[in-house]
């Protein structure tokens, strides 16, 4: 949808969902060129996402100090604070649809960016429609994000390529350290992505470039324990060392998680066991495979917010995925999702923008197309590289004090 | 001891104990400095350290392509491979060290450097002893190397800064990521040490730079549940986050490692747990703090392997370790050990080798001061930080493929 007359008035930019390590990029593209445009009068940040706008919480980001502002490309993490909040449906409860309208028309908000998956575009999606609804001028845009790289429509999200890099790079160390002896040993490392792979999958670039994952299974495909332990035995038996990646989400063909079936004789969990699943599979080899050393390692948290590993690649995206949302709702559009298309020109990568609409993105799941796994489907075909090396690229500067990460520090003033 | 006769004859580099970022660099600072020795007529590398010499399984250094030699500095973890190995008294049974003169001779090694840690430097000076006592003309060097950097006699360790380093920037992350919501969200951080803390502490840090763990435990103080929960619940109480830091070596007043500990009513462990420290103690604070999420991660072999965010000091020092110990061995010295003492003008940190006799250094563990701790148990004092904080310094150049490390291959041919 295109508005062709000039539309004035504040913005809010909100953040929303898990954080990545480059969603405060997005933020920055965001309120640098909100402070830039002549229609926008104020800018707003969300604090805890959607929540912020119904609590009244908004920090005035034209107070910042544009150094600290700046800052927020090397900050990991959502520095506005995010939320996990579900709109319910507004033809059942418009409550806090009201609200939100409310504190818009208090704050005359003529623009709302908000930054998320999947989720946070259900979000966003349903503000935009009921605005359209009821009458009330507002251009909504969302700004794509997820490690998971999930998001429908769009080649690859910004905040992927971060964490496959950070995944890619410490799958290569693990490799290297857990080689080290002549004794045997299994290692098992666990990557976040709950229902596609596209994490998972990243460590086959470290296997990719010589020192990386023997085996890696993905949520993709479902999990056979009998397989597993073949594809172990067989890696085992050959080089008595082991390195294996498992998406957090792999599941039984009935879809019980590994990570949570029951325990019981036949899966090799024969003992209670509250540990994640990758000490869980671990533990498992280990009685399998009598006694040989093992170690579950889970990345948790750190591939996640790994920002002094951040893509270049990924961050300029990032940037540039915040500032097209608002240049484009400036220049008349709403109720669109930025998105980013893939071209490749002589080998080159190159990335362009597009937009789309907001109710043909929400809620899709995005999953890592079967033919870039291998046939085995123990590891990664040469299409899933193809895909996501070009994402990893670059080392960006990162401004430090004392070696060690110099982050934003925002003075988040709130709006009376 | 001294020798001045110039001693001409093949020299052999063996590795040993747990890998860190920056071992290779001291393997190549000697193997660069041996291969460069007129007096040195062969550069041989141990496979698996100690085990290496034992099965007459010796890489020619000579052999190597020099530019993959250099590319040790930025490989992690041991590229000549590592042991645990526990030498015998020889009093008692010197069969190994009989099998280890034999091979001496047979390549004529008169220079033997072994890279390692307390063990490592136990077993260096037997072999040294026991050289001298046979009158075999061999000089025996130690290079120090630990991540707990609990080595006696040396201001601190080669590989103990790039594992600093990497502590520290993780905690910061994780501190960023582990806020973003506002609801309540408790985080336990596990780190390596089991005797000493130095490890724990760096992710004082992150503390000192302003998002780092609220609470930091380390094993040079007995730990009390009830005291931790206190501590934890008085955090909490003020911001609905805590995050924890603690050394996997923590113990109970009567020695039980907390991560060994029996489960019983008393500390909280209601029901039989088998993850790892980090994820007992989250679960310990759920139960108390009623259901309040919570996580536990595990730096495991994340913080010893993390080369790619080396110390740019820790590597030239680890490089220094290994070319000091050929340089001072062809000049004269044995039954030595290379270690560094601080050096501190105008507020400007310097380092210079000295050597220490191995029987001073062997089997000696070097703790944390307890004035560098916090009068309450539970955080470091500005003492840690003054002395931690120069040895995370520098951001070395890392060589890079498509932006993934580019890690040395060695042809690793092999000694007839």
């Amino acid at each position: 949808m295109e508005q062709q007359t000039t539309l004035k008035g504040a913005c809010i930019i909100g953040q929303s969902g898990g954080p990545t390590a480059v969603i405060n990029a997005s933020a920055y593209g965001a309120i640098r060129a909100a402070l830039d445009a002549e229609a926008i009068t104020k800018v707003y940040g969300a604090e805890h996402g959607i929540k912020g706008v119904l609590n009244d919480r908004l920090y005035v980001m034209d107070e910042e100090d544009p150094a600290e502002l700046e800052l927020l490309r090397n900050t990991p993490s959502s520095e506005l604070g995010s939320c996990r909040y579900k709109m319910k449906d507004p033809d059942k409860d418009d409550t806090d649809y009201k609200r939100i309208l409310e504190i818009f028309k208090k704050y005359d908000v003529r623009y709302f960016f908000y930054n998320g998956g999947n989720d946070s575009m259900d979000t966003c999606n349903k503000i935009s429609k009921y605005c359209q609804k009821v009458g009330y001028a507002c251009r909504v845009m969302g700004i794509p994000k997820t490690i998971d790289n999930d998001l429908f429509g769009t080649d690859h999200c910004p905040g992927f390529g971060s964490a496959a890099k950070y995944i890619a790079t410490s799958c290569m160390e693990v490799s290297k350290d857990s080689t080290v002896y002549d004794t045997p040993q299994i290692t098992v490392v666990e990557i976040m992505g709950r229902h596609a792979g596209w994490l998972a999958g990243s460590a086959g670039l470290a296997t990719h470039f010589g020192a990386g994952p023997d085996l890696i299974y993905l949520p993709e495909l479902d999990f056979s324990m009998e397989q597993f332990y073949a594809d172990v035995e067989q890696v085992y038996a050959r080089k008595n060392k082991v390195l294996i990646a498992v998406s957090e989400g792999i599941h039984y063909a009935d879809g019980r998680f590994v990570s949570e079936a029951e325990v019981s004789a036949t899966d090799g969990f024969g003992h209670a066991q509250l540990g994640g699943l990758a000490v869980r599979l671990a533990d498992a080899l280990k009685a399998r495979l009598g006694g040989v050393k093992v170690r579950g390692i889970e990345l948790s948290l750190l591939q996640r917010c790994g920002a002094h590993l951040a893509s270049g690649t990924d961050l300029a995206e990032a940037e540039l995925a915040g500032r097209a949302a608002v240049e484009a709702a400036v220049a008349g559009q709403t109720d669109r999702m930025v998105a980013f298309r893939r071209v490749t020109e002589d080998g080159q990568y190159r990335c362009e923008v597009e937009l789309l609409p907001l109710a043909d993105v929400a809620n899709y799941e995005k999953k890592v197309p079967l033919e870039w796994i291998n046939a085995a489907g123990n590891g990664m075909a040469q299409g899933f590289i193809d895909y996501a090396l070009p994402l990893i690229q670059g080392q960006p500067e990162r401004p430090t004090v004392a070696s060690l990460p110099r982050y934003a520090k925002l003075k988040k003033v709130l709006a009376k």
